[in-house]
């Protein structure tokens, strides 16, 4: 249909305009606007604690305790379960999280800001690997990890990041497409890059020498930190494509561990969601399949933007990681991915493909046409609360979500 | 033979074992041993004066006003002309320099050790892109920039690597090939990473707030900051290889801008020189073919390790840059430079080609049988003296120093 067309084309002209740009790091409670007391924001669609899978479960008691609403892991649990607490999607909240996607008050967000429409997006500080809260882990390590973010790291940011212009993002990303980075399972060239972009101005701002250092060394350390710097790329970009009636372009897929959902443009705000699948991939020493919790996360926030899975191409090495195959068929994965979407983007390319633009814009018809889902490119958490990640892997997005969010718009367009 | 076999497979087994470690920055004069007074060390085989293209030229004036030996520019080249400096080659100082390649007693030299064997290597730090002296700069922006290299930053660097166990560059090189690096004309992965392994201590060491932001700031907006390390890591590596009677596999590559010379394993420390060619390449904006300087530099020791144009598959965005061709087209010169060396570096591999190693280990007998020069990722200088760089390219060795050198073993084993 010509509307369904032009709407999509408008669709995919937001997508490729969008200007992201890291300017702050903030307390989510100042700037989530509405957050309420006691209130939880996590990954994917929305889930009552009944339905929560085992690593939600243990973020969230985690962070009861690191914001003082309970006394202990055992007492946060019990109040969750008595609906103490207020659990709503970080989408909701202009927000993102990866995995468990914990998100509260006190704890420091990174600011994203899209120059061309103004609008914000949240996400906060990746903590590292291993056991960390967004893999479900919830000890004192973890919550002391928390605090020097939300007491240290978050404030020298943020301080840094307002006396500078703030980092260009788009640029960024396509400097780190050409380093081998798909910015969701590899975010090595980019963390550099932001370390690069960031050091000088925390050198200014942060006079304790030994303060310093760490926080150096903390960034410098952590080869995902960029992570969630993509994430909220992703959300400020795709923000503005939302509503944009009769479009059948996706802008945002998520999981909570038990759900997958996915938004369409055209049906505003709706979640179409499917049960969860399981990540293919490898295991760190001494995990396998049997320990994985199903997918998981707001993290797929960047396939939806073009990167992730559908941005393979340009990082050979994360197919070996994700145990997706040879590196030399990592092209396979972008090729596949242009299957299902309307647009390249030119901002965004890949040398060895001779500088083709990423895959951008999924449009839900294509995939149900094609039976071809986005491939994601994931974390992998242990399925017990409290224990951390436990792999690497790539998954399909189900695709039940498409099939839902196609008869949904129909309706909303009153076709048969 | 079955005796330059053996030798081979010794160069070879020397050429993968290296272990670069960079552990210290120190004045040269402290750590090259016996650098003499008003000594001028040089890219390249040996040179008088009076053979000395513009831009080495204008690098030597430089330098001896830098170093308080002539007045002003006019005065050096005067002095020069006279015969007051004494002119040596890097190379017979355990040193590398990339282009004109300068190193004198009071420029600070970063200390790369070699810790399977011991021995250590020097280059001096890279000072960035444009007008610098490396490519024949020498007015007052480039000697101020000398000066804080060696009263700031040359100091801060090496306070901060003795305080360190030093910095492994085997595997931050590694890392760097999946990240784009090629470790000659582009070396932006491993100048991320070197600041992320550097930073934390420089701010330990630097307490003047202004000072570190600014050292942080001067290597962070330096892409090539790395390829000076890259170049003290291929001296590292190489000069444990001389001097292993039989062996004709090459120990140095190394062009002064007038002339290219080789070493080879069975030569010892003799140069075969062929005149130098003309890079072919891509030129900065306002500038052409005709202002270009022939080929200059102790980088294509880099080469010599199997990186630069040998590891040019790993860096697809290079070809671009250096007008090699398509981006797709770079893993042609990897394969063709497999031509010529007699093995791979199973520690330095390429994510693309299904981690092949870097062909390493160039046999003269097979440049020569073939006709397959080794090919070389360089910069191109400014003619004139006082320009600077003007753009980047690739660049054949002349077979004729392979023919030279072949006669040379051939002599030294009394083959006819």
């Amino acid at each position: 249909m010509e509307m369904i067309e032009q709407a999509n084309a408008e669709a995919l002209q937001r997508l490729l305009a969008g200007d992201p740009v890291l300017i702050d790091v903030r307390p989510a409670g100042e700037v989530l606007a509405d957050l309420g007391d006691r209130t939880i924001l996590h990954a994917g669609p929305p889930i009552e604690w009944s339905r929560m899978c085992g690593p939600m479960r243990g973020a969230i008691s985690g962070i009861a305790v690191f914001e003082g609403w309970a006394k202990d892991l055992d007492d946060a649990a019990r109040l969750a379960a008595e609906g103490a607490f207020g659990f709503q999607p970080n989408h909701d909240f202009d927000a993102v999280g990866p995995m468990t996607g914990m998100t509260t008050a006190s704890q420091p967000v990174m600011v994203v800001e899209n120059r061309t429409t103004g609008n914000r997006a949240y996400c906060t500080i990746n903590e590292g690997l291993g056991k960390v809260m967004r893999f479900g882990g919830n000890d004192a390590e973890v919550l002391d990890r928390l605090r020097w973010l939300r007491d240290v790291l978050g404030p020298a940011m943020g301080e840094a990041l307002r006396q500078s212009d703030g980092i260009p993002l788009k640029p960024l990303i396509g400097r780190g497409l050409t380093m081998g980075d798909e910015m969701h399972q590899r975010n090595v060239a980019c963390s550099g890059l932001l370390l690069r972009a960031l050091a000088p101005d925390l050198a200014r701002v942060m006079t304790d020498s030994s303060a310093l250092a760490q926080a150096l060394a903390f960034i410098a350390g952590n080869d995902q930190f960029f992570l969630n710097v993509a994430m909220a790329t992703g959300k400020a970009i795709t923000d503005p494509v939302r509503n944009i009636e009769g479009s059948t372009i996706v802008t945002a897929m998520s999981r909570n561990g038990t759900d997958f959902g996915i938004r369409v443009s055209g049906t505003g705000d709706e979640w179409y969601t499917a049960p969860v699948e399981m990540p293919e991939g490898l295991y760190f020493p001494g995990f396998g399949a049997e320990d994985a919790n199903p997918d998981m996360g707001d993290s797929t926030i960047v396939e939806t933007v073009g990167l992730g899975g559908f941005a393979m191409a340009a990082a050979p090495a994360v197919a070996g990681f994700v145990g997706a195959g040879a590196a030399s068929d990592a092209a396979l994965f972008t090729r596949s991915m242009g299957e299902i979407t309307i647009g390249e983007n030119p901002e965004w390319t890949i040398p060895a493909l001779d500088y083709q633009g990423v895959p951008t814009g999924i449009d839900i018809r294509l995939v149900v046409e094609s039976g071809i889902a986005p491939t994601i490119n994931t974390g992998i958490a242990h399925k017990e609360p409290g224990r951390g990640q436990v792999g690497a892997g790539v998954v399909k997005a189900p695709l039940d979500c498409f099939d839902a969010a196609l008869k949904g718009i129909a309706d909303r367009l009153g076709i048969a």
